[in-house]
């Protein structure tokens, strides 16, 4: 059996739970407490040196990090991946436009209205991280125009990538009504057969903020 | 035959001139110049919505934006690019471990070094990437103690990718003398068949600094 190491309240670890649900792949879930420091400790850099969520188990003991990577061992022969090439290359194109232009903006204003106070000291950073948020969903919004999903017609790991933290990107304070395409794809996703939402699966409210 | 916009300066862009040259593929190179914001003018947004080099131009006349993604695509059926799915799924890791924990401190460093000057102002800054860059070297020395590649016994786009920038953190003010696994995993690059240094292709002085 597949084995996920995860936190249930991280957007990253929800891309390779959504995958797993939506492909109908049973697994069994260790919940790991990152804000607690439990993925710094040694028994964890074992199985990933960089210390982070999620890290998926194979039946044979391999560990794999990287919930990108996750997505992509996941997905293969599986319509969630193309099968030539460049549909490939494509999916990884958005992928790692999710890990470098999108994730550090989106996700870390969730993180940070969930996990720090707004002060004059950060306002500046603030500021700097929505205008590049806005950027990323701007750079979405040109491609979801004209398509449904962002490699075309069928819905890919690259729309799963970039769901996770795209559709609670309003948690950190990003206005997506100014995005109409982005939220028609949003509103697509509920549909797909076998779909799970964010952190219902493990923890019924969200205890960190209150 | 394959085109590549890019800029000389770019490490990203290395990635992909290293690999072509590596793999004996000829192309055609366009240099775009990014400092002088090229890539966010809309001729350059209708190859990458995201105003970023390197982008590959196909035969067809595609274009395919991200350093990692036109590293794979390159890559795939080559000697660079394990050919079972968890040797790309490793691969993938060790690039998206580029992009999101190492590409945003060692060459933003390096970037930083060539084209602004530390004040007292962004001293903080400067120091928390000095110290994230040392954890990303850091991961890759505790795999290179262990193994001459980062997949194991041979080079792949792995290495490549995180070659580029690692082989001039020096230039963003990092001590690589911490790092002997590391050292020599840099030695060996120049003995690859067909290896191409770091800029000299392009432009034979940097005169953005002088």
């Amino acid at each position: 059996m597949l084995k996920l190491y995860d936190d249930p309240d991280s957007g990253n670890g929800y891309k390779a739970r959504l995958l797993l649900a939506l492909l109908g792949q049973p697994y069994d879930l260790v919940e790991v407490n990152a804000i607690q420091g439990e993925t710094r400790r040694e028994a964890f850099l074992t199985k990933n040196p960089n210390g982070r969520i999620p890290v998926l188990e194979l039946e044979d003991g391999t560990f794999l990090p990287e919930s990108n990577a996750i997505l992509f061992y996941l997905a293969e022969e599986t319509a969630y991946l193309p099968a030539d090439s460049l549909g490939r290359a494509r999916a990884l194109q958005w992928m790692f436009f999710e890990q470098y232009s999108h994730e550090p903006y989106v996700a870390v204003l969730r993180f940070w209205a969930r996990h720090t106070d707004k002060t004059r000291e950060n306002e500046a950073q603030w500021a700097e991280r929505e205008k590049r948020g806005y950027d990323a969903l701007g750079v979405m919004e040109r491609t979801l125009t004209e398509q449904h999903w962002l490699l075309g017609g069928t819905p890919s790991i690259a729309d799963i990538s970039l769901y996770a933290y795209t559709h609670v990107a309003d948690q950190g304070g990003l206005d997506l009504s100014r995005f109409p395409a982005l939220r028609a794809w949003i509103d697509r996703f509920p549909d797909l057969e076998g779909y799970v939402p964010f952190s219902g699966r493990l923890r019924a409210t969200d205890d960190r903020k209150a």
